[in-house]
């Protein structure tokens, strides 16, 4: 029997590294200031305890491009290296140098912000250079040390001359990585990846006007200076206490993330919390439209203000993938998948987090400001339906806080809804109907019919509203919704009283059979209704349970029955038999007249309902350019 | 001085390797298979040079799972191996097996298929596995090798009892990784992975129903017996050759990789190179609606038959994302960036590659059988303008075969629709005017008067048509577009001879203030002209250029001005001073009357271009009813 070691063969892990570890190479820049912010952290934490007798003073990280040279520099000034430790950290690789020193001063390790989450971060510089040297001098006062690897497991390690406190790091650029070394490249990843780190980032410099001194002539250009460029806020208002910050500081935070976004976010939510995870940061509601798929992915993810991605997918419940703002969290798993993430216990703890406070901002908000919140209903709404619709929890307390306008702009909870229809609404099963419209406009005959009525229309018009009633109707008790256009009032709204019909059973037989003579073949069924005299002579109806189930299948997701979504459309034609227009009709004995007449009036209600188009409709405005003269 | 060579630490690596390297861990089974399936191909290798002395004959894989035990084994017929092969291609990681018998047999490697591409495949192994063995036995009749290692860098290797020629793997699956006991989440994964691989697979067993035997009754079950479940088809469509295949053959494979897809696809493209690069694959084009986005991403990447993604953006250019089907390539590089992706040399080879054949077999379609090209015009169109607008290569191959429909159900290439309308299109100013609609049922009125100039109608409805349209007038000479709606005929395209007008310029001018006066703040700018007496008399116009810059805004990409997709629709109200009710409007005295028949008239117009709704045709109509009676 043979027991051994597994042994990782250097040559050739070290190409796997280079190649497989990162598949971005761009994020060489990421990971080598994040080592030099590091560097820099502990430095701060070393003073801070005594153990470090040096100033920490106001130290930066310094980036430089010698486009001749093909080489970058990235230089701090944070403890640095002796050569002992160079030989430890750089050339035991994943012996992580974080990984020791977090051990070593654990409870104090939090709050100084130590990254150290990229282990092997350094060896991704061997994905854009040929060689790479590290010239590094503690701040023990050890002599400097100089190593020099050209990317093979070989190195050389030398005393080197450097006289200050830090590391620099040179990267000698390999021919196929050139592009890195153009300023609108690095100064695009810097903004990219480290906009908000913790210590200042000086890449280049640039020109400031000064104000002109006393005395100047209008004429004289005002004198300028070089100062430093710092590319980065080391302290991005996340970072910070909900206390320190006014509702300028969230606005203005919010123009920094995003600067070429003009409209301002409707509100702000803070997260901040250190148990049992690390989480800190700020969502925003933005003003959202109809269009849900654009306007996903806008949350970006932070490790200790370290950029990592913009694809929160997993993290964050999928409805609130619609918000803006930045995560920053340690605990969340960087380069797994998906599905990983959603099985991973701490990154479904975060989830269950961030919907509860998006929740109990709602609930806040709503108590707080009804007003305001009623103002942004439209602009919010897509959010907290989707929400409703997909998660159980979230549900429960938007129920208290969801919206249901009417058609003329009041607002009510659906409990308020329930209490202000009930008298008026309640039909004679004693089920609540509840009346909407999908579009004031297009059914606004409809609308009017129903507010002639005393009763109230809801405006409800999302694109996934049909599932959230649906939803509705299962999780409450005797409520239904109907749309106003689903079938003529009397029937939406079933009462014990009936209207009597001015035509005997023999007339509404003797006029069916005319009307269906005439429209023969239009795919109309006919329904003979006695309603008010006032109502419109012919109303066209479609039946809400069709054309619900074909709207849930067009809006994807589970409800809609299968194949549903290509069924055709279903019509009524209702004729109110108590109407003039439907006596005359009836009475009128020239067949082309009555021929005319019954035209005439489906047109007009095929018109009302937005069903007159093409062929049919120029006809009509001829024959009424006619009737006009 | 010091130099050395890099030392990496086995210790910290391992859970690198187990945590890092394969971001999802349902992969490992596509590793392991792949290694089953590599090792069999390995010894067919062999034994067809001759240097195996053993019967190839029809080895399989076979994948079984012991729920109770918490195991999953993975057993192959393949090469098998000697401890000393365990030691050397297990014990040292990232020294690639298939790698070193690729050196030794370089030519023939190709055509055997060896897969060898997933060098640290094995390893994903310990990502669900608390231990895992091999128990393997060489072709070459040494004793059979059992290697066990509970996931620390220690591990025993002894004599194993193995007696025939293989390799199994047994995985101890660990506590977190239990799902991978159900059998269904097994048969998911190797049909989400495995599919197609080139040998076959059995998992389990299924039932299948034998013919009856003769002389049984009516009533007597069909017997039945236990096979061999073999889950995949070693010899996919695509890796045949397209003379192998017949129509059938093509439409079987889409079913096979689509289930779930009922449409048949409309054609398909089958892809076959080996210079520069190694692909093969059969693309369809799958009937498409308006509604890009949602048809994405259906298009599987395989390496030698192994399924890697259902991603290939970056590997075929963006407006071929919508087609489906498969593409086999071991020159894609893996676990690389989308943007390393599009960098990489080979990889813009072949998306040049696709783009050309597809292109290919468009023009041979449309040279072919001109007819059913057209019958499928309206499916594959989108996919054509998008790739126009987006491929300078492919407009110059699209442009001869794209085509114009006309409302009347003609199709024209641009060069036909050019020859058929410039005696009768081509303006003063020798431009060539083409004329479309993007609704035949709204614009219906306005195509009626077009065509009653012996003009053609386009029906152009895609919804990037307006981009397409501005890149034909700017990379043709002397055309533009127009939409029937953006002016009346004679100034859309402006002939030298002009219509003389019934009326004189006073009174026009009366009559233009009449009007002003009584649609007063409704935003028209009313145009007085003098044209067929015939035509309608008022008349509503939408100007081309604005209405097609908020267009191009809406759908996104340049092209529209900045801030124009916001800006309100700008209608012209055209009077037909040569219409009859024109003049009867100027001559009618009691102001009263004028206004009715104003007012009715534009009401009428407006409902022809649709802008007549909510409480306007609300009150139109019940005026309207008013009038029938």
């Amino acid at each position: 029997m043979a027991t051994g070691k597994i042994n990782v063969s250097v040559e050739n892990i070290f190409p796997l590294i280079k190649k497989f570890l990162y598949s971005d190479h761009e994020i060489f820049l990421r990971e080598l200031v994040s080592n030099a912010t590091d560097a820099t952290l502990k430095l701060k934490h070393l003073t801070s305890i005594g153990e470090a007798k040096v100033e920490f003073q106001n130290p930066f990280i310094e980036i430089k491009i010698d486009k001749e040279g093909k080489k970058i520099h990235i230089i701090d000034q944070g403890v640095g290296m002796t050569q002992e430790e160079v030989q430890k950290y750089i050339n035991e690789i994943a012996f992580s140098g974080a990984e020791e020193f977090l051990d070593k001063y654990k409870d104090a390790a939090k709050d100084s912000g130590i990254i150290g989450h990229f282990g092997l971060g350094f060896y991704s510089a061997f994905m854009v250079a040929e060689k790479v040297e590290i010239i590094s001098k503690s701040y023990t006062d050890a002599p400097a040390a100089h190593w020099t690897c050209d990317g093979s497991p070989n190195f050389t390690l030398v005393e080197g001359e450097k006289e200050t406190r830090g590391t620099e790091i040179i990267l000698h650029v390999a021919e196929d990585s050139t592009e890195f070394l153009e300023e609108s490249k690095i100064g695009g990843l810097l903004s990219k990846y480290n906009k908000f780190m913790p210590i200042p980032i000086k890449f280049g410099t640039k020109t400031e006007t000064l104000p002109k001194p006393e005395g100047a002539k209008e004429e004289d250009p005002a004198p300028t200076q070089e100062v430093d460029n710092i590319i980065n806020n080391p302290n991005p208002a996340w970072t910070k206490q909900p206390t320190e910050l006014k509702e300028e500081d969230y606005k203005g935070f919010y123009r920094e993330l995003y600067p070429m976004q003009f409209e301002e976010p409707l509100f702000h939510i803070h997260l901040n919390v250190d148990y049992p995870f690390n989480l800190t940061g700020i969502l925003y509601f933005p003003k959202l439209t109809n269009d849900i798929s654009s306007q996903k992915d806008r949350i970006q993810l932070y490790q200790n203000q370290v950029f990592v991605t913009d694809n929160v997918e997993g993290i964050v419940p999928e409805f609130l993938t619609m918000l803006r703002g930045v995560i920053d969290s340690p605990d969340i798993p960087l380069n797994v998948s998906r599905s990983y993430l959603q099985a991973d216990g701490a990154v479904k703890k975060i989830s269950t987090y961030i919907t509860r406070k998006v929740a109990d901002k709602l609930t806040s908000l709503f108590k707080n400001n009804r007003e305001d919140f009623e103002a942004k209903w439209n602009d919010i709404k897509i959010v907290i339906e989707y929400g409703m619709l997909s998660e159980d929890k979230f549900f429960e307390k938007a129920d208290k806080f969801a919206l249901y306008p009417t058609v003329d702009g009041a607002y009510y909870t659906f409990e308020e809804l329930q209490e202000k229809v009930k008298a008026n609404q309640t039909d004679k099963d004693d089920k609540l109907v509840l009346l909407y419209t999908s579009n004031k406009e297009e059914q606004h005959s409809y609308i009017e019919a129903a507010k002639a009525k005393g009763y109230e229309v809801l405006l409800l018009d999302s694109p996934i509203i049909s599932h959230l009633m649906q939803k509705l109707e299962t999780s409450k008790e005797k409520i239904s919704f109907a749309r106003v256009d689903a079938d003529h009032l009397d029937n939406l709204i079933k009462k014990e009283d009936t209207q009597i019909s001015k035509l005997s059973d023999e007339e509404k037989e003797a006029l069916k059979t005319d009307i269906e003579k005439t429209i023969n073949n239009k795919g109309y069924t006919i329904q003979m209704e006695a309603m008010d005299s006032s109502a419109s002579p012919f109303i066209i109806t479609e039946p809400e349970f069709l054309r619900r189930m074909k709207e849930m299948q067009q809006t994807g997701g589970g409800g809609g029955m299968f194949g549903m979504g290509n069924m055709p459309e279903m019509y009524n034609l209702v004729v109110n038999t108590n109407h003039e227009l439907v006596s005359e009709i009836l009475n009128t004995k020239t067949a082309k007249k009555k021929e005319r007449l019954i035209n005439q009036s489906l047109d007009l209600a095929r018109l009302s309902k937005g069903l007159l188009k093409g062929e049919e409709l120029t006809n009509f405005i001829k024959r009424s350019y006619e009737m006009v003269k």
